[in-house]
């Protein structure tokens, strides 16, 4: 296919999405709960169908040699898929935005304005592997009361198609749009093109997958995008810090899972802290290696030698630059050049030094004697994400569906003209 | 200069405003208010300065041969510059934003999290020839704790360097930083695109001029762009109208000024509705250029053919395109086919009607038996604004203050690690 044609191709897909766009702003809470619902029995119903051609996606991927990682995240199992369908069906028990009031004012010439969330319109939905975004962020897109386009993975693409034929069934016995959730059904790069260049078409796009996909839509959308790029988080161990906890945080925030965006990459320890070799020691023997300078190394056999480049890289592993701090300014003034504005936490039990650090650190999220392994819309309380915004408007840190709505005036007169 | 020579100056200028943004970010709201009187004052001091420079800007301007709408548009008279000052005090006036608490929740676990208002950081506001943005942009952009670097139009060169002055010396006497707003002292254009183009130095692009600049803006930024593009607005008489609110109505939407983003262009009535001939006179007893189809037409004989690209064009003048629908439905349709999602407007005494109307109309203002040329920020009582958006994404409609925030999220706890 030419441009020419994918363009064409665009505005079908996108016509299409808007029209299911449309139709689903004025769906009732109800409506869209009972779809999401049926579209999960839906899955439960097309499990036997969708785990045979996960089973072929991955005979495929594995001819081709994908690795081992990769090939796990594209494997379905019975027990993976019932999280799927049960996912969707607790995206239906959240409180719908849609219609929610933000504020109202009445003016001195009678006009009464009241601010009332809507739904964003389109979104253009791009991901990786993982089969499990087809029917999570499809559910997530309808119930803020927005029709998606959704991209998958060429690897993924019969399973794609099962979960996507599966979600669709189910949203349509609800009597909700056939176009609510488009699949694109080409493994074609260009498509992503289209994609990104729709606007008018997509009001906003949503990368989910490695940095080199946030990084080429960042860099070609002419639409919003809605993007995490990287996780560069910081916990630091103020003077005040209590020791246990201190320890108890640090390991947490590295070590539970290395390969979440909310994982610390880089622990920053304060000079007048009283206990710093506790505190490499017990990640040491976790199995963590430990970068830091001379002082560093100096409290442990184990820490190895910190580069430069250290302090700007997101390990997404069992790594951990760590290094000591004459005090908060320093502290701060370090996550300011270093920090990807993420996630970063203080430890201490100076309630003052806290507030500083809360109020001065300019990240989406920051932390008072927490583990920022806690950087997860479940963990707030959002319900599910559609993932974690590291820019500056619209939304910051967990998105879920508020995220997916905008807002418009009413304004409520009785004739009233301007002067 | 070369390409290279502009990203040099841009990384230098927006490193200065990233600096004065951290310490607008921690200014409290006093220190903010007090800099925006003393700029004020300074404003009135600078008086005979602003006005000399003014006046060797228009003899500059006359002599390359703009337009009259275009001199009075750059023209600064005493009145004029007093208004100016009085708009620097009134945004001193205004709520601080920034700190206010959007939404608290407290987890099963004992984290509490509060999401809170902060600045968005680095405003690029570019603008034309009118030199009264220099201080009311600056003024709006410090106010929400903002750094700003404004690119003004170089036929008001000399009037922006005296008018930032005094800006500039004003917020100085109250201690905040001499970055806090820069102006861009070069006329090349050049200086625009290394703007658009400066993602990680400015957060947001806010182009505030005509269409043409608007449309470059837009195609070119790789930094947000909070724009306003088209007011291509609708009022619509339902059938169930008071025929002297809607006479009245129909005559302010259009007439009061016609060359405001909020004017109505396109009137469309409904085929029920009792006496279209009383609203096409009114019109054109005005002195309004009517435009209609065959069926309008035989409503006065002042009615002069409508074009198909009529329903699409934003006059901005005093001719409006006048159309029969056969319904709400159509009404709706009508303008989700051709409205430019600006401010759309119902009359009627149906209650009924007009919920559906605000309800459906996806538009960033719908109005009900209220003029569409209120749709201004002053007029929504949020005080000065720093322009309509017609995007979808962060602010809609009139932004003032808030618009130019964005929130973190604030987590405090005592020691929690996820399991």
């Amino acid at each position: 296919m030419t441009d020419r044609d994918w363009q064409q191709w665009m505005i079908a897909t996108g016509t299409r999405a808007r029209a299911a766009a449309r139709a689903l702003a004025r769906s009732p809470t109800e409506t869209k709960r009972a779809g999401l619902l049926a579209a999960a029995m839906a899955i439960r119903g097309a499990a036997d169908v969708i785990l045979a051609a996960n089973a072929d996606d991955l005979a495929r991927a594995e001819a081709a040699g994908l690795s081992g990682a990769m090939l796990d995240r594209l494997r379905l199992d019975p027990a993976r898929l019932e999280g799927v369908a049960a996912g969707v069906e607790a995206v239906a028990g959240l409180d719908d935005p849609v219609g929610s009031v933000i504020d109202r004012r009445e003016r001195p010439n009678g006009l009464a304005l009241t601010r009332v969330r809507v739904p964003v319109g389109v979104l253009g939905i791009i991901f990786e592997s993982r089969p499990n975004v087809t029917a999570d962020a499809g559910a997530l897109a309808v119930m803020a009361g927005n029709a998606a386009i959704l991209r998958g993975g060429s690897e993924a693409i019969g399973t794609n198609r099962a979960m996507h034929a599966a979600l669709a069934t189910g949203l349509g016995e609800a009597g909700l749009p056939a176009d609510s959730v488009q699949l694109v059904e080409t493994t074609d790069r260009a498509a992503v093109g289209a994609m990104l260049g729709a606007a008018g078409l997509i009001d906003l796009i949503i990368p989910r997958g490695g940095k080199s996909l946030v990084a080429r839509v960042q860099a070609e959308a002419r639409v919003p995008v809605l993007a995490h790029l990287d996780g560069l988080n910081h916990t630091y161990i103020h003077a005040a810090a209590d020791p246990a906890k201190a320890e108890a945080l640090a390991v947490n925030a590295k070590l539970r899972r290395t390969g979440v965006c909310g994982a610390t990459e880089t622990l920053l320890i304060d000079r007048a802290f009283p206990e710093p070799a506790r505190i490499v020691a017990a990640l040491a023997d976790k199995g963590c290696e430990v970068r830091g300078d001379a002082q560093v190394q100096a409290l442990d056999r184990r820490v190895v030698a910190v580069e430069e480049t250290d302090w700007d890289t997101e390990y997404l592993d069992a790594v951990l630059s760590v290094g000591f701090v004459g005090g908060l300014d320093a502290a701060i003034a370090h996550v300011e050049r270093h920090g990807s504005h993420h996630t970063d936490a203080i430890v201490t039990e100076d309630a003052a030094a806290a507030e500083r650090f809360l109020a001065e650190v300019d990240s989406a999220i920051v932390m008072w004697n927490a583990s920022t392994q806690f950087a997860d819309g479940g963990e707030f309380g959002l319900g599910a994400e559609i993932g974690i915004a590291t820019g500056r408007l619209h939304a910051r840190g967990p998105v879920a569906l508020e995220g997916l709505t905008t807002y418009k005036w009413q304004v409520r007169g009785t004739g009233q003209t301007r002067p």
